[in-house]
């Protein structure tokens, strides 16, 4: 399913040889029209990676032919070489497809500082090319796994219509506007700004609001392709949902494999001023690495929690402030609430609730625990 | 030494029973004078322990005639109890000594959300002052420790007068205006605005400038009293100075005994376009645990500390960006630079410079690994 469940795209994920390890390395996904429209949301970090660079000047003109992404190397921080090697990557897709380059985005994910094998990448497009399928979407989600253990997909589908799509993400994952690398592809027949609008508002409340690590990735990438195949043209409530839910289901897996995690937390901030202020406090007990250590050990530590709140700008009254966990108000109007031996917290999933009693804005952040595992996984060798 | 390092103060450090270990946990520190002058800087965490509320307004009168400190519980979030039990600590230490309870700060460490065992703590003031002795420093600097495996003090000899200090700090070690629990004290003839002055800009050049785990605590406090006993009035300059090389000596005690650190990390951010753009950058590497993770494994993973600035708003070009790692350049003008392989990362202190390349400011930014230690040692219950 994955990317080609909408019909009009065929895909394929071969191995190329850019991973020492023979894993597929190598996706392309193509959109055999009849439209070509496509929006993208890139990474907010200001060190961006080369095809990041090269595939936000590709979605501007709105039309997306295909897109080329490869895990084991994230072209990031390779300087002029590593922008020719970008560019290289989408001339050798459109002379394989036919396509004009500036059609053509690309992807990139693995280790940041190192040059792509050039020798290895532009023989794999042709022969993921070769491969290209109408059922080859998980395939594709495949070849774009660096450190996940398993592959990541979704569909919803609409009255006639379908949006389906993959992501990769392991660490590094704290969007500031999107996520790692994310391919959306529909069938609706929609142009260019409607799926632009639909995007936007889906990735603020899904991949703009996990985090792993805090750690905002140079490679972060969204895009969302539409060939129009299904000829029906969706109302824009409608489709905008589907784009949300795909997304949120996709942000969700993310989340559910991030590197070295025991536990995904779901940090509920309710009664806050502002919508600005719920993720401000969710982001910022999202990153304390102290409460992730404690929910690793199965802690109810709000104490963790309230020193988190206490970091930040949001509007609230140090003894007004309550916290639950997994639905036990521990902390009640900033002290010693209900008896913490009442929490259970063995599960996979642990709920925070956060009560700034100052509003009735909200807002939900997923983050993970911190482990050993978190750290054996990114303090061996340039992992 | 420690806090009696200076003439004009006694100390005692004993056993209370706060601890369930009977380890020590309560010090006095008492300024026998002539003068009782006092300066203090307190943790910016709006969620603010009980003992930090009280000494707040204490060390605004410009007078400490004793300080009390406890470990084995913060007493902060605790509501109207805590702040009762905080007044009741000053009334008593005031009764034993003679003093008027305003002029006693009360300082806490430990665990968050408990209250403290007053039925202990009251009788333990008894003893302490029964203790007091001009040799009493490192008893009351042993008592404040809690997670930390040993005691921490300075000492800066001047021309006929000392200032000497001691302080506790191991974890939640991300002071924004102070750090944990610090006293200083000397014997020099100043005044409380000549010492508030010393103070804050020792401050924010050496405990503001440490981040072992980007966690700011709710109890950060740093007092520094005044005996005038040596009857000498030192220039302002040498003053200042002295209070700052003892501020930096604690500062990076602290650093050296983080919890389950393997690496004290000197992150220097040269080059910048203003201080406030190398504290942010130098803050925002402190604080990513993927740098930190790579350190910890002895990775010179530079592409993580490119993806950390980029998070920033500090001034700077990506294409203009060096970063060296032990003296090493191993990332030029945001690309591929000297050889990794010649970074030797296998001592404790390890060197990161980040070259902004966009002006003539710097900061230093002293911070931690992130270690299986670390989480090992947070994730046990209510550590």
């Amino acid at each position: 399913m994955s990317v080609t469940a909408a019909k009009g795209f065929t895909a394929a994920g071969i191995a190329a040889g850019i991973k020492e390890s023979g894993n597929p390395d190598l996706a392309l996904v193509v959109n055999e029209g009849p439209r070509r429209s496509a929006a993208g949301v890139f990474t907010a970090n200001r060190v961006k990676a080369a095809p990041v660079l090269w595939s936000e000047q590709v979605v501007k003109g709105g039309a997306v032919s295909a897109v080329v992404l490869n895990s084991g190397g994230a072209n990031a921080c390779t300087g002029p070489r590593g922008f020719q090697d970008t560019h290289a990557t989408a001339e050798k897709a459109a002379e394989v497809l036919g396509h004009s380059a500036g059609e053509v985005a690309v992807a990139s994910t693995g280790l940041i500082g190192v040059y792509l094998p050039m020798d290895r990448l532009l023989p794999g497009i042709e022969k993921a090319a070769a491969g290209l399928s109408p059922h080859g979407g998980e395939e594709a989600a495949v070849a774009i796994k660096t450190t996940d253990t398993v592959h990541k997909t979704a569909v919803y589908e609409g009255e006639g219509w379908t949006v389906g799509g993959m992501a990769k993400g392991a660490g590094m994952l704290a969007p500031g506007l999107a996520t790692m690398l994310v391919v959306l592809t529909t069938d609706a027949d929609l142009d260019a700004p409607d799926l632009d609008a639909a995007l936007r508002a889906s990735a603020r409340t899904t991949f703009d609001r996990i985090d792993s690590d805090g750690c905002m990735s140079t490679n972060d990438t969204v895009l969302l392709l539409a060939s129009g195949a299904s000829g029906v043209v969706p109302d824009g409530g409608g489709f905008a949902e589907a784009v949300r839910v795909v997304c949120d289901d996709l942000a969700r897996q993310l989340i559910g494999d991030a590197e070295g995690a025991s536990k995904d937390i779901r940090i509920e901030v309710v009664n806050a001023a502002t919508e600005d202020d719920a993720v401000e406090v969710g982001r910022s007990l999202a990153r304390n690495n102290l409460l992730k250590c404690a929910i690793h050990g199965e802690d109810p530590n709000w104490g963790r929690v309230l020193s988190a709140i206490g970091t930040t700008s949001a509007v609230f009254d140090p003894d007004r402030l309550n916290v639950a966990i997994n639905d036990v108000w521990v902390c009640r109007d900033g002290s010693i609430g209900d008896d913490r031996e009442l929490v259970d917290m063995r599960g996979r999933e642990v709920c925070v609730t956060a009560d700034l009693a100052a509003g009735q804005e909200a807002a939900v952040i997923w983050a993970n625990d911190l482990t050993a595992e978190y750290v054996h996984e990114n303090s061996a060798y340039s992992s």
